[in-house]
């Protein structure tokens, strides 16, 4: 067994040059990644959850699923040893547009198109070069539901179940079309500089919050934004004004300002064009034989859960990949006025659901969910 | 009876200086509108139909609501007198940002910021002018619909029926924020000049033709584009290659170019702002104790219209109108794929609802829908 990072530390692997689905190479390239929870096991039977990050997410997953990683979790941390990578591509310690390119600078425009499929195959090199060639799950929502699906049909026999959140088959023309007005506000920013402005400027900042406050539109139920906003105008600001003021603004606007303000101080600009450009080309049915054959092809125990109101992966698309894949644990609902973010706020559904998925792939004990009820009590097909 | 514009034809019509809700002032204000089919009646009984456009739409009403405004069809020209105005901010007549200043130049940044309220009074004195105190009824859909229903709450007794189509009784906190990213990608364009382009440049056409495509994707049913299009390359182009190219795109993102380019061509960037800043601000409640008693004071017969897959004004915002419209006609959906814009596409629905509205509020004879079938048919609460 390799050296593991101490526990809830950031620690990176280099995984040695890695060549892409689409012909191009990151040279010299490393996973960056955090484990909770002791490895128990060998390299091909071990304890070890892999959870996968949405777009802007990151290896510290307890802290975005706060309350279901961690002792006596639903991803229970004294019985698992969870491991989370930051995703290729991204900001957060793996290699990516803003790395330092071996030439010189930053890999800037020189970083080439990922797909999913490329994530997770870095991924699995990554575990490889850990010494482990087998896990008990892998789980994930949104980005993450993408490449734990794409694990499930590329290494079937790696992994003993998959749970796969808040996500599509394949990118939808709808999702691909919303992406790409998010990638095209940030190119469209004069600072962007063909995604060469490492070493010029701050970057397209401006671009970036724009395509997070469209973003954040897809992320959130409309009913419920509405419920919290309405018309009401942000305190101190008058848009009703004589004239058309950019700060005099809805309260609503004010939080979408304030979601791309935000994200602009913790995520780079680069990396939000390059998982964007991934998460456009997922497609499962790709060089398979089409979609369906694809899904229909998978062996992996498959968990789908999904989102009542959720505009970004509506829920007929966790029933499409319900009725499709192979190997179905069940499809569950997350009821809630959230939207697709539910998967990350809306705690006690997904700390039941996670505990059956725990429960269904293991030895069949009973599930204890915490709350004293039967966790079958949520939604279920 | 003062003069009618010739029939089809484009005429403008002074309504001198216009006050706005805000507290601004549109000097020298004209609207330019097209009528279709005779007046008979006097100034306040009378044949006239009002049809009111949506966003982009234009006085043509005959154009784009073909098949459903013509002799013998739903809104019968050799029954009625339709007349559709351009509205005041918009490019096609009426007085709008790209008109001429009294004081020189286009009034650009010296437009003020309309409501629907200032849409409604602008065309009030439009009708007046022409020497017409009543119609029949005022019917519209999207931003149409907005105005026909703020038609019924303004002046209640200048119309005896109104059929309000695809809209909400407010602007949701979603729609604001979606409509606002509109107004940020054209004004974020180095060539807006705050709005003072007009002698300058060509204007923010990027801008401008970024925020039809978010547009778009609100107008259309997420399925819908999937099944037209969904991961399919554009024929020559290849959006799998080894970097990101904006000219290798998906089939989707060249058809979503292509509607941004098909607006640029023939609509004004400062109109676009203004009427989407008009729709920001639609609020039936402003003023009037809030909107369901601004909705239950509502004494003129109305008839309410949906799409089921309206992602921009989903159905439960005509549901919740039906719930509290003082005075209801009826809520009819229609069942469509298209989503928003099947209230412009699904013509044979479109003509069975038009003909129940106008038997509704006539002399109810039986209506004749011209398919042979009962019009109660389609689907209604």
């Amino acid at each position: 067994m390799a050296y593991l990072a101490e526990q809830g530390t950031l620690h990176r692997t280099p995984i040695g040059d890695f060549p892409t689905e689409a012909g191009a190479t990151v040279v010299g390239a490393e996973i960056a990644y955090r484990r909770f929870g002791e490895f128990r096991g060998t390299a091909y039977a071990n304890n070890v959850l892999v959870v996968e990050h949405a777009l802007t997410g990151d290896s510290d997953a307890a802290t975005w699923w706060d309350g279901l990683i961690g002792p006596g979790l639903a991803l229970d941390t004294d019985r698992w040893c969870v491991i989370c990578t930051n995703a290729l591509g991204g900001c957060n310690g793996s290699t990516g547009p803003s790395s330092p390119h071996p030439e010189g600078g930053a890999w800037g425009s020189r970083f080439p198109a990922l797909s999913i499929r490329d994530l997770v195959e870095a991924e699995r090199k990554f575990l490889e070069t850990l010494g482990i060639y087998h896990v008990h799950g892998i789980i994930g929502g949104s980005m993450g539901g993408a490449r734990t699906l794409e694990w499930s049909l590329m290494y079937p026999t790696y992994l003993n179940a998959a749970c796969v959140i808040a996500v599509s088959a394949r990118a939808s023309a709808w999702q691909i079309g919303i992406q790409s007005a998010q990638i095209s506000a940030i190119i469209r920013d004069p600072d962007w500089h063909d995604g060469d402005y490492y070493d010029i400027c701050r970057g397209p900042v401006t671009g970036l919050a724009a395509a997070r406050r469209i973003a954040h539109l897809t992320y959130r139920g409309e009913m419920e934004i509405d419920e919290r906003f309405g018309t009401i105008a942000q305190q101190g600001e008058n848009p009703l004004g004589a004239y058309r003021r950019p700060d005099q603004r809805f309260a609503v606007d004010s939080y979408l300002d304030y979601q791309g303000i935000k994200l602009v101080e913790r995520f780079d600009a680069g990396a939000y064009v390059a998982l964007t450009e991934a998460l456009n080309r997922h497609d499962s049915g790709r060089g398979r034989g089409g979609m369906n054959k694809a899904l229909y092809s998978s062996a992996v125990p498959t968990m789908l859960v999904g989102v009542d109101t959720d505009i970004l992966y509506p829920f007929h698309q966790q029933e499409h990949l319900s009725r499709n894949l192979g190997n179905l644990l069940g499809l569950y609902k997350v009821v809630s006025p959230v939207g697709h973010d539910a998967f990350l706020t809306e705690t006690r559904q997904m700390d039941r659901i996670l505990r059956m998925f725990i429960n269904k792939t293991t030895d069949g004990a009973e599930p204890t969910d915490g709350f004293g009820h039967d966790p079958e009590g949520v939604w279920a097909i």
